[in-house]
This record gives structure tokens, C-alpha cells and sequence, in this order.
């Protein structure tokens, strides 16, 4: 069981990561809700780094490859969920603290898990654990960080978060083989890509506002308005996700441009884009062949891509997914934690990273 | 969640696994009584194996990397402990019975990362699941099945087994990761050769008798009783998996000879030669680094093993350790199910395979 660390989340580095969302675009407008979100979750998240497993002196190599992976951060976006959707209800208490860790630890573990299946090099602008600790390290590493998760869920004793997060493990995973065995191929669907979109991305963010509406006391029927938020602000960062790899900032993303892509994974401007012009086939397979893309081919693509208007589309799923999102919340009385979850919405189409 | 076939296991069939166990040797002597254990266990494994999961008609490439490494069957001595530990109390009930298939599910999914760590190509005599269906999908059949198990365990709602569950899991992985730290490392002590076997073998077969015990009403002082044999079990399984790897025959064991040293790892009956002729270490030294092995070095090393007395003293190491699990049991009173355990003691030491 690993111990906690006492350091203090610096409430300005929140407050950064927060902006980070939205950097650069409509900030103005965003600006102040951001600052209002800050202050409400801070001293939550706060409390979630506190909580977050740190090492033991004597500590393992698989536990230091996951503590190199859980200490370059990221986003705490699903934390933040659990926080919000327990504030909607009696507050984050210690219970709603171990679901929005175990939350995060789950989201680790599959990062640890992806990268070695993907052979990913770099994550979160780092490199990844398994170039520094081996694949090896990473797999255990994975396995690790899942059974710190499950045995946090186990001991909040919260009534039926285990078994949902039991299916939702379940859904990961076989949204992962669907993605596996879609692998390189440019037939993939549009609902193929929910399918599995509603499964490795999506079904974590459920369970993340459906525990912590259950942490907070919420009814069965507020739960499933929390969970409908959570499904659609999935769908909408996979959205923005597929966009970066595409037409991101590498130095914002951490990650290098059309990785996706070379990894044989259509994302859904692709998608858009074959059928609107199936010319680019040979070209999009040339790139999955070679495992390797060309500063040149990024212009040939991304040329493709604006003049069949995907990218913008694929912007627009974006935006119509967090309008869902915030659309559950319409019947839920006004609270902080309301407003807070309709910024969070927002800035998640408009994050850079 | 899998469904479940309805196949009859075989009645000969579990004998003859069973015998399996001491083929060859002193069968004379166990024949009676393993045929007395086949008799007791029959029925419970024959449920066993109508409860493993089977493939739904639309399975993902995960679930069928998964079912591959199941179907290949194996000696199912893990839930043969649960369904002993059970009878000794009230019985294998329904609890029971998702307990033993649990035990089976997180050792099947240990199996499946343990070939990817180990770039395992054979295991149960049949191309490992990594070499038919890639590393990939052995990582994540390995997840589905470690969720399949503990979702069972968590539906079974025995007191205390879940926790002891995580806790087992967790010790497991830093066995593992301890191994990977000494991997190649040829001045690996006995002690660490204690450490990482607790962790690695040991600490399942412990559960399994606990969980068993738990489920069929045994006392904590019982639970423990019960406990105390399935770590003396579990380390009696490794000396002779050790002893295997080095002078069993691959037609029994479904694996190639010395595959343990190849990948760097230093079984007992190597500590103990090494400590009584350190001029072995070159030749070690030369098959870790090359990963392959020739028969001639073979011959090499079974010599030193012989002259050494190697091999004799792992044998020895493994009654000694099969006599404390069965005195652990001596304050128990007589049944049928203690001596069908006493059996699986004796004939775990004797098993070629």
C-alpha cells in the first residue's frame, strides 16, 4: 500500500493548468469562470495531490515507474469531475478523495498500458515510463496502479461504485481490442469510432460523475443526468484529442503531431475526410505502412483536411458533445458546482493540450 | 461479462491430471489416493469447469487471447485448494465456486502479462496467446481477466476476501518487479529466492485456502491454520517448477529446458550450486547474455547440479516445505477433504510436470 506525500498543490499551478485548457482562444471570456472553478475545487484538488501514492524509500521499480508516470500530472480533469459532482450534492468528503484518486489511477494504469502497446516514446512531454523502466516495469506497473484503484473504491464503501467501475474497466478494455483490431484499417466507421470512443474515453468520465454524485448522496436519477454529462464531455475530449494529433501544438500536447496516425488509429477528421474525398487513401496509407510521416505529408494531409472542412467538424462534434453535456445539467438547481461543471464543458473543447 | 459453457469436464480426465501430478514415480504408493481425491473433487471441478468463462459468439480479439491460455486447461491445483478449504468446512457452494474460479482467472491473467514481460513463445505446450495473438492483446486479456476475477470475488461477498484479494495481487506485482530488479543478477541470495516466490507463487495459493476457508465457514484461527499450508504449498510448487526448468522432460512440461535461466533467472538449484562452485558463474554468464542455450551446456551445468548435489537439495527443499503444509493441517480434525489435501501435498513434490 503505498504512503501519501505532504506536499501542498500550488493553488496559482491549478489555476495554470486550469487556463491551460483554454490558452490562447476565448480566454477572455473564459477567464473568469476559470478563476471561479480554481477557487472552488483548489483546496479539492489540493487535498487529491496530497492523497496521490508517492514512494516509499524502499521503493520498487515498478512502483517508481508508476510514480514517474502519476508525478508528471496531466489535466486531473476526471479528479476534478469526482470533486464537482460531489460538491452538487454533501461536498467532497473523504470518501469522494479516494474515488477521484482511484479515478486517476485507472486513467494511469491504461496510459502505462497503452504506451507499451503502442510503443508510445513520450507522454505528457516526458518520456514515457516504458522507454526509462522498460515495458516490462510498465505492464506491472499498470497492473499496480488498477489494484491501488480498485482497493481505494473498495474501502470508500460507496454503494455500487466497485461494481460500476468493474463494467467500466470491462468497456475500456474491449473498446481497446475493438481499437486494436480496427488497427490500419480506413474502412472504420463513424460508429466504430463511437463505439470505441464511448469505451476507452468516455466510460471513465461516467464513472467519474457517477461516483461522485453517489459520494455527494445523489438520487439514482440525478446520477444518471451525471453520468449522461459525463459520457458526452468524454466524447468531446476525444473529439479535441483527434484534432491535436492532427493540428496541435507539439510543444503544448507533449506528444509529436499525427502519432495517432502513424500508429494506424483513424481519428475522426480522418474518418470525415475519406468520405469526402477517398483520394486520400493512398496517402494515409502509405504514412500507417511506413510507421513514420513527413513534415510534407502533414501539409498534404492537413491541406485535405481544410478543404473538406473536417477538422472544422470535427470541432463541431466537439462543441455539440459538451452542449450535451451541460444540457443534462439544466434541470439541476443553480450551486457553484453546477456553473463549475458547465465551465469545465467548455474549456474542454477549447484546451490546446 | 463472459458467458459460461456447459461442457461436462471429463471424470478420467481430472484422474489423469491428477496423476499427471506423480506420473512415473511412487505411483504405486499414491495411486489410491489420488483416485480417492479425483473421487472427492470430481464433481467440483467438473462445476469448475462449467462456470470458466466461454466465449460469447461475438467474442473481441481480447476475449479469444484470454479463452486461448483457459482452454489450454493447466493442473487447476489452485482451485482444487479452494474447493478442499470449502469442504473442510460447509462445503463447495456457489461462493466457493466463483472464488476457485477467480484463483484460476488472476493466475491465467498473471500468465498472459508474464509471457509478454518474459517474450514467453510456449506455454502449456501451445504457442503462448503473444504469439498467436500478439502482445497487445496478451496485455489486455490479461486486465479482462483480473477484472473477471475480481468481479466474482466481489459478487461472492465472503467477509474479508476481496481485501485479501488486492493485498495478495499487489504482493504478487512486487515479486515480480523484484525479479525483473535481479534478472541476469547471478549473486541472488536464497533469501531473495524466499521473497520473490512468496510474492510470485506463494501468496495465490495462500488466498485460495483462505478464500476456501472463508467461504466454508472456517474460524480466523483456522483461516490462518489454512493459510500457513498454502504458502508451504505454494513454495514446495516453485522448487519443483525450479527443478523442472533444469532437468524435467518438455514433453511433460510443455516448455523448452533451462527457459528460466535464458531469461536471466536464477532458480534454487542454481543459487546453491553457485555457492558451492563459483567457477559455474562463467558459463551462466555466457547463456543469460547469449539467450540461447546448447546442449552440450546442457550437460555442463546438470553436472555441476549433480556434482553439487543441486538438484537433490531443491528436491529436499520441497518435501521439507510439503511436510510443513501438511503439519500445518495436523490439529485439524480427520476428513476427507484434509487428506485429499494431504494428497495434493505429497504429490505436488512428485509432479514431472
Amino acid at each position: 500500500m503505498p504512503t501519501t506525500a505532504a506536499v501542498q498543490a500550488d493553488p496559482p499551478d491549478l489555476l495554470r493548468r486550469l487556463q491551460s485548457l483554454c490558452r490562447g482562444r476565448e480566454l477572455g471570456a473564459l477567464a473568469a469562470r476559470l478563476a471561479e472553478l480554481a477557487d472552488l475545487v483548489g483546496p479539492d484538488v489540493a487535498r487529491f495531490e496530497r492523497a496521490v501514492p508517492s514512494l516509499r524509500p524502499e521503493a520498487s521499480a515498478v512502483e517508481r515507474g508508476a510514480q514517474h508516470l502519476v508525478d508528471l500530472g496531466g489535466k486531473r480533469l476526471r479528479p476534478i469531475c469526482v470533486a464537482l459532482a460531489a460538491r452538487l450534492g454533501d461536498g467532497f468528503d473523504e470518501r469522494a478523495l479516494q474515488l477521484a484518486v482511484a479515478v486517476e489511477m485507472v486513467h494511469a494504469a491504461t496510459l502505462l498500458h497503452d504506451d507499451v502497446v503502442d510503443l508510445g516514446e513520450t507522454r505528457r512531454g516526458a518520456p514515457a515510463a516504458r522507454m526509462i523502466f522498460g515495458n516490462a516495469v510498465s505492464i506491472f506497473a499498470g497492473d499496480w496502479l488498477l489494484i491501488d484503484a480498485l482497493r481505494r473504491v473498495r474501502k470508500a464503501q460507496v454503494d455500487g461504485v466497485l461494481e460500476r467501475l468493474f463494467d467500466v474497466i470491462e468497456e475500456m478494455i474491449l473498446a481497446e481490442s475493438l481499437q486494436l483490431e480496427r488497427r490500419g484499417r480506413l474502412d472504420t466507421t463513424k460508429a466504430q469510432w463511437f463505439e470505441i470512443v464511448d469505451g476507452k474515453t468516455a466510460a471513465l468520465f461516467r464513472w467519474a460523475m457517477f461516483a461522485g454524485g453517489k459520494a455527494g448522496g445523489a438520487s439514482p436519477e440525478d446520477c444518471a443526468v451525471l453520468e449522461t454529462y459525463g459520457r458526452h464531455l468524454g466524447v468531446a475530449f476525444q473529439a479535441i484529442d483527434d484534432l491535436l494529433d492532427l493540428a496541435g501544438d507539439p510543444e503544448e500536447t507533449g506528444k509529436a503531431l499525427f502519432t495517432d496516425l502513424r500508429e494506424g488509429k483513424l481519428t475522426y477528421p480522418l474518418i470525415v475526410s475519406l468520405a469526402r474525398e477517398p483520394e486520400l487513401e493512398p496517402l494515409l496509407r502509405e504514412i500507417i505502412a511506413a510507421d513514420v510521416s513527413t513534415p510534407a505529408q502533414h501539409r498534404q494531409v492537413l491541406a485535405t483536411l481544410d478543404r473538406t472542412g473536417s477538422l472544422e467538424e470535427c470541432r463541431k462534434l466537439a462543441l455539440d458533445h459538451a452542449a450535451r453535456a451541460k444540457d443534462a445539467l439544466s434541470a439541476m438547481p443553480p450551486s457553484r458546482a453546477k456553473d463549475a461543471l458547465v465551465t469545465v464543458a467548455d474549456a474542454t473543447v477549447h484546451r490546446p493540450s
